[in-house]
């Protein structure tokens, strides 16, 4: 394997690409200045109509889809039957700029300074979707057509969630359906090296709520004889997570699937140094089990996190009270092939088992997402990734954090796969985010080399 | 056994007071609308001075001793070579009156409704010792003598934790010294029923921190990597009590000393409605172990109760995060013969073994006292408290919550009582605090009859 494209030839496309950079630059600004906060509902119908007009105006047949929510922008060119037919997915929503007084300018002046350009959203997604648009523009320009039927499918609720686009998948399966899906979000990797990511772990969210007596009592009087809340919940939760870091609740394993080979093997590339991440983090040790490998902790198992625990006094010094009420917050991170609702019957069944009186409270999910690396769509996109941005990406397997990418891979039963364009540095959901100007531009090539690798399969 | 004082006769004196009942209340009433509130330092001194004056005035021979906080105030008059010699304590300082809008009638403004004295500190703890001074007041007029040898010890911040007291009695320990200390604070049983307590609990406050990362981290991308202070909690606090309800740190009960016959037979014919107790708690069942009894719980045992426990988010929903840093507060109540030094000790080497990164914060103590149920004076204080209450007492086992006692019966070497006047819905700490003014009378009554009976012995 080389860092090229193999024999694929877009010397004429990227030509047109580096000619237009200005024009290109100028239309992100043009985007990037029209706020669309979908936390605040400010902005986001007028973007919406915004960017289905620029994508029209290229040549998709582009529609605003109404959702109970803020509308789908849902635009297609289905140029050459036999094709694949590849799903471009982004968002038209952009996080809240706060804090303003943080920014250097204001977030949505867009500013150019060493060849990034400062905007909220500029990164997360609008520079990174726009260079898809842009990737198919060129090459209408150029070829004057596609090389493979495109759709693009534009969210505007991903910064609160998407709560609409599981539905809204189910809804217009057949308008959506697509031999793939590519999504370009986040960063590529810390080292700056582009990547392609293959899934995402899913997560469940619940709360544990346990109750003593009707009110706070004095300890000296009470203690032994009203039952703790607190060492109600301390018990409950050591008998579902040792202090090994093996997860205790029955069946919590049952469907977790061994990492591939090929996984295995592509986890084994990434470049980690783990003790700079101890350094970085100012811990000793990584969390039990510690045979564990960093990427492995990340992608092979699922984990059970205590977001929060509170009850009772927390003040300065001591208070000999015996509180009430407590309530543990907790997180799982599922992977292939854990379901969210299978997972959670298996948590309330173990606390009726342990501590009937502890209140389970089911809060949000995501289910994992996990495209094998051996999808015959993988090398097409490899391909068209090396070529775009002139080197080897990595290959990711499912890892790390969760996003609804099982609305494609498990509601319509598509692979999915993320080729981030966005530097490392973003700062995606924080104050001065921005975009290197030269990583917008490899994105739109990148995007066309990608489209026209998976045109020639 | 009766409910009567034997061969004491106290008609004489008892007359005396019955005479005198409006001047007594009269008293009362002036001590009581001068403020004393330790806890904003409003009025000590001129309330030590006052007071002292009150003692000085009935033949006491009294002084104010400075300390490295409120002075002490130290009365005392030796009639009786070889009688034995009785210390009377109490506290001329009172709680803060907050919250002023829920008074009735202003807290330093006393009043008389349905028999009871409305102010702060009537019950806590002025009209108590107040009716001690009252009985040697009225010994004096009648006999022209006291029964026995008597030292009335006020204390000036028994209301923030009673700070300078051990350093006191040490240091003051010849002029201090008798035969048996007797405190009159708190109330009578909970049914109204006059009591003679013989002691109570210790406590220890501890503190647990433990520390994951330098800063809060994303679940999803470092779960599993970065340790969890609240795990590191949950597992820690699970090796040191069971769900049993066992404290299994190593060598907790060591020193734990059974329950005397006599303390169980004591125990056993306290008055106690165990449902009535859970339905007003809303509890269904009492705290493990199951089979304890209500007061053998509270006698018996030491408790380990977690006072609070805190980190990571608490607000409402879920957030994802990996929190970098937990507090649990928790305290420990005493029981003869356990000692808090030697327990704190137990509980760091407990961590040391379990998990030394968990840094352990030692708060407050105090040590538990007891006296034994056949101690030599019991049997005359029960006479002179049966005498003056009218029926006979109940009997109360070291129990409950902590008091500084063992200045008296480890410091000193004293047996030590207690025979508490106030109505149980006395409100000491809160609105509204007021004393059954019958009580008051009684509580006068029972200072003379105990004086009277241990000076017969």
């Amino acid at each position: 394997m080389t860092a090229q494209g193999g024999n694929l030839d877009l010397a004429d496309v990227f030509a047109y690409i580096d000619e237009h950079r200005d024009a290109f630059i100028d239309q992100l600004i043009d985007y990037v200045r029209r706020p669309s906060i979908s936390a605040h509902g400010v902005g986001i119908a007028e973007v919406a109509e915004y960017i289905a007009g620029v994508m029209q105006e290229i040549g998709l047949n582009t529609r605003v889809i109404p959702t109970a929510g803020w509308p789908m922008v849902l635009g297609e060119r289905m140029d050459r039957p036999g094709a694949p037919t590849v799903l471009l997915y982004g968002h038209y929503d952009v996080q809240p700029p706060d804090p303003l007084e943080e920014w250097v300018t204001p977030p949505f002046e867009p500013s150019i300074r060493d060849g990034r350009l400062y905007a909220r959203g500029v990164g997360d997604n609008k520079g990174q979707h726009l260079a898809q648009i842009l990737a198919l523009k060129s090459l209408l320009a150029v070829r004057g057509e596609l090389p493979c039927n495109v759709k693009v499918l534009l969210e505007g609720e991903e910064e609160v969630g998407s709560p609409h686009m599981p539905a809204f998948i189910q809804e217009h399966r057949d308008e959506v359906m697509a031999d793939l899906v590519i999504t370009s979000d986040g960063p590529v990797d810390e080292s700056g090296r582009s990547r392609i990511l293959f899934g995402v772990r899913g997560v469940l969210s619940f709360e544990l709520r346990a109750r003593g007596a009707n009110r706070d009592l004095h300890s000296g009087n009470f203690g032994g004889v009203a039952p703790n809340p607190i060492w109600t919940l301390v018990h409950l939760l050591a008998t579902m997570k040792n202090a090994q870091g093996e997860v205790t609740i029955e069946g919590f394993y049952d469907d977790v699937l061994p990492l591939t080979p090929l996984e295995q093997e592509a986890l084994a590339k990434l470049p980690i140094d783990e003790e700079a991440v101890k350094a970085s983090l100012g811990i000793a040790e990584f969390d039990e089990p510690r045979e564990r490998g960093y990427f492995e902790r990340l992608a092979a198992w699922p984990t059970f996190t205590i977001n929060g625990f509170h009850g009772g006094y927390g003040g300065p010094g001591s208070k000999t009270v015996l509180p009430h009420e407590a309530v543990v917050k907790c997180d799982v991170r599922l992977v292939e092939a854990q379901k969210a609702d299978d997972i959670f019957a298996k948590i309330e069944a173990h606390v009726r088992k342990h501590a009937p009186n502890v209140e389970v409270i089911r809060q949000g999910s995501m289910e994992p997402s996990k495209t094998p690396l051996d999808s015959p769509y993988a090398e097409p996109i490899r391909r068209g990734v090396a070529l775009g941005q002139g080197e080897e990406p990595l290959l990711v397997p499912a890892l790390g954090g969760s996003l609804p990418d099982y609305v494609f891979t498990k509601i319509l039963g598509i692979p999915a796969f993320g080729v981030p364009y966005a530097n490392p540095d973003e700062s995606n959901h924080a104050p001065n985010e921005n975009l290197e100007l030269e990583r917008f531009i490899k994105g739109i090539k990148t995007g066309a080399a990608m489209l026209t690798a998976l045109g020639q399969m």
